[in-house]
């Protein structure tokens, strides 16, 4: 069995076999190549992103997107800096001058944790989610400190025109992130607004993104400053770590001690993990978007 | 001594005469008939409102202050409704229906304290002074649950053509309040929109306003539903009796003990409510407010 | 398909018909005039306070609920107000002068979001309610801003007495409301104090409560200010329609594309919706109060 | 120069001498003896609790008094339980059932601080205070947290009727505390209730009050238990020290470094601090106690 | 029927009968004795703390869960005052001087409302739990004035050696509390620091525990004071009962009109109550106990 | 007269002359060169830095530490990351993993600021400083957030060791920052610790520090990051500069409606801002630090 934390990477292809277990993050959906790849060498693959309990959580995915979503509104603070580019606001402004406007898409635990930290900044901040009782759930615990918005196309077409800071936080479970926010969206935006699009490792949420790396993080387009670097939890791994490991720990126990099959039968979160086993996707969301 | 809470009424001149000391609210800036008959009587009058300490503050004014403060967007909210010919808007939104934008001019104690019901009513609060130091209080105090603008034209400008309420809340001294929203701003707010103006009893800080009444608290102009009752601490009479009483008595107690001009004498703060005595106005402030 | 807010008037029963589905708010349980039309014309008709979820949660009550929760306190602090015949009590007190005690009966949505008003207007708040879970989760939420009390009848005879304003929040699904407070209690409330019953539309939950219109809102028994105007929300139109349409949509959505049979069938909460349909009540609790 | 904390006992008084200066806490005004040694020995002691600024704070008695504040919530949440005598309420109550009534006279630092442990415990929390802008900053700083009353025979009466725990908090500088509980007021409190007078050490606030030791540190009267200990933050000497010397390290090196002349000539709050000089009591207020 | 609080005492062993049912707490895991009684005289025993709904929630051990969670804190915080043999420090130290660190092993009922307590108190407080959702939800509910951590030995023996107070707070439903602090943990323990083991009832989950009383609660061992009375809600009895009576109420109701065999089978949660019938252990977990 | 933002560069030197006004930034006492060719000149300078009003606040320098204290913090965080050199440490942390230590030295307005965004991001937050008066208002408004300590030798090379993130935040008007933090200190920190210095401007407050540029602003010594970039305001350049205008334009009018002398003879405050004039310094603060 491998415990990995990214998914393999094309030198590593030749060393996968049908007698071997790869416990790691996939993100299958966004690859064709990987997926193939798997496929071709029989390896047993179980994801982290797909690990799924019955109540529709993501045990596995839950760390990684607090680390994600809290460094989203850092990362987008850093960029709204002169020196990177962007407008030059201060998140919380000072007592006479207003704050930064903060727009969150998506209200999961991606964009809570990005909303926490930009409150906290003392930033405005506007939440769209299309689920209800997430937004109720919000509101209660924010106390009033966000303003939640009942996300449809004017609401966010609205919403992205005043943002200081848009951050994509939209996430479907095994599929390609919905493309929320137009070009002419973007266009229309404040110049040196910023955008960090958390959803890149599913293709984003933003119409105008591309993935970027850790050594050059942005580009500007249309005025705006884009962030969408697929791995951010990298830019603290000692919290990532030990997040990672609090959460996988009891999972690769029962791999290691009950054996693949049984561990899979006694536990139907960790069964919807599996994505391909002896030549074939078996997960059924992430086979459908190849299909 | 009489003690009261309005100024005298014109059916009560004939009865103020030299030695005869009058403790109550006068507001004489926005009355040349009360200042005139007060002049004529030779009566020796204390207002509530120029009673001040040495750091500036009235302790009189204070309890009131608070009262009108509160009430000042409890009545907004209540104008607001569609039955007042107000927008229609709630106060605090509800999860996924964004709040009203309540703007408060002036930070002083009538601001903060509509400010502070409109932040628990759930609302978008900004507030605008050029009192820096005010400013940054209530952004401490507030812990980031308002917008704090530094105030000029400029600035109320932007802020009152957003607002859904807008609170007047700008005293000044024993002095006509400054009419800073001016006819043009009026025009270009929403309809349905709401103006409170709390500085009514110095003349108001809108250039549209004119005083109201109980029984016909409100008119529309532009499209604005316009409020600007003087007394409003008339409201809660049980609240503000309470309130101006704790405030009073040791002021009261001074005079009945010592006698008025040893009360003058040992207390400055008291000595600056004396506004008119022997037939002069003695309060140089209100003085200067009739050359 | 009439998709709609009010339930039908009797000016509208001559143009229900078999064929036509009627997708509003009815309320049946308190009008048989009502029912028996809908019987009588064969329409089918869904109830948008019927349709619930599996865990029982009502999806097209909840946003209604939010505001009317809101409006109850605003209403009531207006009711307080010595111009509406209440006590003269300012919600809020200001220093040195205590708050108004609100009684809220009931911790559902309406309930909640009443508290959270009252809260942030500054007055102290007992909430009463039978349900454990909901006490704890608004003790967790609230941070100590609210008394919860086990409700029972010693419990609410109690709160009642010191309540300057009662907010009846109690809603059973489908049924009427019951009389928690009773006319005695009612007669041992101070002089002024307001009640106020969202659960009009049930019924309410006071012996002394009959319905009023938004014309006149009030009337005085015992001394107390009785408010319980059915349709609270139409005071905030703005906000009501469009917290409503976000939740009406999808399921909207879901009948002109599938058909009546076929979305009744994808969603079992859309199912529950369904009150009458071919000259028969078909919701079995509905169909209960009737028997 | 001898550093201390507690007053010098009697077994001290004989090593009191002219030449020797003594810095500790003093605390004449309630012990004749003491200030009749102190005069006789010639000594010359400075009084840690008399040391005072030129906006009349008191520097050395700060930290002791936040410390006793704190510890006086902390003591009465103890006293309150069965087996301690009292009322066997819990501080926060529990989700059903209402927290304890805690009500505090006097807002200044021990009074504000025992508020904050009380409301931080859950408890519903009353302060009684006479200066208004006291109680507005409490207002402003617990937002909503505590109910403040003005302080009058009338109010303090009702509220120590309600009270589960009773905290007198009420200091004068250099004086007495003035009687502000009656014994009347004592006889009908709830049965077990409690109360803990810091103002022991100046003679204490409530009537029946009388001091006790750690070893026996209440009695029950009426029903009451009393607690009165004079150096309640000896029960916490580590944070107690610490909070100490922190405060009068830069006092102790004027001293040392300067000499007691220059440092008395340099820091008029030093010199307030001088009690007794060459046999006599120079402080005027001390003296005035003793006239 | 007979409804009582705490498990029948030896004393009472004879009065148990075949056609007796006895509703009150058993914790018959930590006691071999009372369960052998129980099987001898074949009564049938409902057991408080077993009743459990489908959730898995415990709602007749919540109550005194909630109670003996905050009167954790407030014994604990006894415990470290000096006279109580603790280290002397204040729970939330004062300005210029650090709070106490509170370490709360376990993020059930108890440990969430002990740490409520410690946090209002103003302590430093760290939470160690396993489950993340507990965790997550904390996190939200108290707003950044807890650090959670996740549990294992490492993380224990590490916050163990900071703690001043240590809150014991792991329950496993009726079995016995694993012993998670070692002795070799405890004897690195900061002298005077103090333990409260609140899961004392199942044994405890501290290595060197041992029941205490409440007239000699407290025992030093390795310089720690150590508590762990086993019904700390006895200390606040008022409070208690009535949390308890709010709680049973509806399943006494049930048992007393419906009779034993109906209610079981009408509700599976007073069913999983079930401890002990015609001589048989009946419930699952406890017979395993016993194996 | 010329208004500027930074002080004059050495290019801009011979434009300097006798009848010219300058009203800017000067921070002489770290620039002998500047204050030479000041004098040289004969160029009347006003500091900003030095403008001071009787209760010793500076308001023109109160405005750039409030966004240098923000920015601060979000600087910091961003050299802790990974990518910047630092600790890889999350600010906030995630549920189960504990935040990043913030250590602050210093209680003003650069202090407060950047405490405030770290307790908003999530941090644990200690704040030193010798100002009990500051460090208590801090406790009431931060509600126990942060941890103050006093500051002394001891209180900082402690809480220095286990700072993730040290901010030096310590400014001593027109002189020198005193280097609290020694070499030993930082050679203790933990590896990939950040060390942000605010008071750069007047040489730093940490021993190891130099000034950097916003090009190159962080360089690595014993391991930990040091960013001292001197004029840090410049990163958000549209905030700053509304701020500084909003706190300038009345001094300016004033100078410019009145003239040099009479403004200076009007306004106290704006006095205290003259550095030199004449060829010579004129402020003697300024002046003793040549001495």
């Amino acid at each position: 069995m491998i415990v990995k934390v990214k998914e393999p990477l094309s030198a590593e292809y030749p060393y996968l076999r049908p007698d071997l277990v790869v416990f790691t993050y996939l993100h299958l959906a966004s690859s064709i190549e990987l997926a193939e790849a798997l496929m071709r060498s029989g390896v047993t693959a179980l994801a982290y992103e797909t690990v799924q309990r019955a109540d529709g959580s993501l045990p596995l995915l839950a760390p990684m997107s607090e680390v994600a979503g809290k460094l989203a509104t850092q990362v987008g603070a850093h960029c709204l800096e002169a020196q990177s580019g962007g407008r030059g606001v201060l998140m919380g402004g000072v007592p006479g001058v207003p704050p930064a406007e903060v727009v969150v898409l998506g209200c999961g635990s991606v964009g809570t944790n990005a909303a926490k930290v930009a409150v906290g900044m003392g930033a405005s901040v506007t939440m769209l989610d299309i689920n209800h009782d997430r937004l109720k759930y919000l509101d209660d615990m924010m106390s009033g400190r966000v303003v939640t918005v009942y996300s449809n196309s004017r609401n966010i077409e609205r919403a992205v025109r005043y943002a200081d800071l848009l951050i994509g936080a939209v996430l479907v479970r095994a599929a390609r992130a919905p493309s929320l926010v137009t070009k002419a969206m973007v266009e229309k935006m404040k110049p040196g607004a910023v955008i960090v699009d958390v959803a890149i490792d599913q293709g984003g949420c933003v119409e105008t993104i591309r993935a970027t790396s850790h050594s050059e993080p942005t580009y500007v387009e249309y005025g705006v400053v884009h962030y969408a670097v697929p791995n951010m939890p990298a830019l603290t791994p000692r919290t990532s770590t030990l997040a990672l490991t609090n959460a996988t720990l009891p999972y690769v126990e029962a791999l290691a001690n009950q054996g693949l099959d049984a561990a899979l039968a006694a536990d139907p979160a960790l069964a919807w993990g599996l994505n391909t086993r002896g030549g074939e996707i078996v997960h059924p969301v992430v086979k459908a978007a190849f299909a």
